[in-house]
């Protein structure tokens, strides 16, 4: 680690851990904007595909618990944890063993709560930062990674107490070289709302698809195609966001409950003119909340 | 209309009854595929824009009843009603008085057995026959119009006991001409089916909607612009369809809601297992339902 107040992103190492969509389609964006970049993922066919397509300059194997504990080979500025939220945690908790340099670190998982909770825990020579860029597509892997999928993203910080200025400001560096659009909250602020805004229509698309008889496949039109799609979500996912924010996704399909049963009860009472009334309130919300 | 079995859409005037979104683009693809497309429209600025970008030949105001009534100017072998389901209904119920020459009537409205009914009461000079093509966008009328908005589309045809071999093969061509994919079924089973794919999908989005603070906008990302996509449609388009199909879409709702509590019931009771396997149904129904 450099020493100074302030760190250039181009004169840093940048590690990312995990290069799935995320991982791999941040490194994408990211090569040639930073010293080094060095890819740390378990699975060597993966690391194999980003050298050859020249994603990373250096490519680190790691294993998963409890295997891994052989240390990181390499130092980096700013170590990027792009992985599922349970292995996220997992890695923190290993980080002490593994990583014997002081760095910042960054985390792009879709939960805060437990993440900064972990991050907490991490020994002083750390400093981390929660961050969770809200972009992202249903099928995962290096193989569908791309450049641009942090273009105009909203990408949430959520610092810990303890997050100096320094790793403020490579993060806010690193969100700008990617094209995202930095947002501050706190990781409780954070779960949140994510709940209602990304965990709950992933909940909805799913059963949506659930209830939805396999034969009437010749009749799916853009519409089910739309509504349906965060239903290809892989499974193993989400369950791991889940777990991590449940009490706010069950308030979210609560409030959810609530708008769907007005319209069904309108629906059924045969009231067009209440049914008009919601319809018209949904579509000026919809139109506010996506206006940007 | 010309005499003989086959009517070839080539040799055909075709006219389109509202130049939306759907009727407009129709017209586009059609041009030039028919001897003369004419449209018919209320909207005098809807018609004049018709003209002045060449998507119709010839245009023919019409006007909503009472005032409607003077006959349609034009003799057409084809008539394509465009417009929403209630205005389907009232165009079939003014038919007889407003077109004296026989013609073939498909319609395209989104519901069929309101209008199929509608269409059996029509006199003997018409060969009625039920269409829905599966397609459309949120963003309505002739200025979203896209002539490659019917490609690859589902285009469900609901013929009656009357409608005569002659019809369906005009139907044909048009299906074919568009590039949509023809699939005939009863009206009751398109209603029943639909209500699932199409009418639920919207009324979900608009509960999304409705259910999602304003403050949350921020952190929208593409899987809630996704899943609420559809709750852009205007009210006006959509309180007809509902209108018109009550009972199934109450059905498919409660089909939702199993699905949905199924997955509430799991996440609330920290069963990961029954929530993976319900996310590995869903997903496995998702990628066959929209694997065409």
């Amino acid at each position: 680690m450099e020493a100074g107040f302030s760190l250039a992103l181009r004169d840093s190492t940048v590690g990312i851990f995990g290069l799935g969509l995320m991982g791999g389609s941040l490194a994408m964006r990211l090569k040639g904007h930073c010293r080094t970049l060095i890819g740390f993922d378990s699975h060597l066919p993966t690391l194999e595909l980003a050298l050859s397509k020249n994603i990373i300059d250096h490519a680190e194997a790691v294993f998963p618990s409890p295997q891994m504990g052989e240390g990181l080979g390499v130092r980096v500025d700013l170590l990027i944890l792009a992985a599922p939220v349970p292995s996220i945690i997992n890695i923190l908790q290993q980080l002490p063993a593994l990583m014997p340099y002081p760095c910042i670190v960054l985390d792009l998982g879709s939960t805060k709560q437990n993440i900064v909770q972990a991050m907490s825990a991490l020994p002083e020579r750390f400093d981390p930062i929660g961050g969770h860029p809200i972009c992202g597509k249903e099928k995962l892997g290096l193989e569908n990674a791309d450049p641009n999928l942090y273009q105009d993203a909203p990408f949430v910080t959520t610092p810990l107490e303890r997050t100096t200025q320094r790793a403020k400001f490579a993060v806010t560096q690193l969100i700008s070289t990617i094209g995202a659009r930095l947002i501050e909250m706190t990781a409780p602020d954070h779960d949140r709302i994510i709940a209602s805004t990304s965990h709950l229509p992933f909940l909805l698309s799913s059963a949506l698809a659930h209830s939805t008889p396999q034969e009437f496949s010749p009749l799916i039109g853009p519409g089910f195609r739309s509504a349906s799609r965060l239903a290809g979500t892989p499974s193993h996912m989400m369950i791991g966001i889940l777990q991590s924010n449940r009490e706010n996704i069950l308030n979210a399909i609560q409030n959810f409950h609530n708008s769907l049963d007005e319209i069904e009860s309108a629906l059924q009472n045969e009231n067009d003119a209440q049914l008009e009334l919601l319809f018209n309130q949904s579509r000026a919300a919809y139109q506010s909340l996506t206006k940007n």
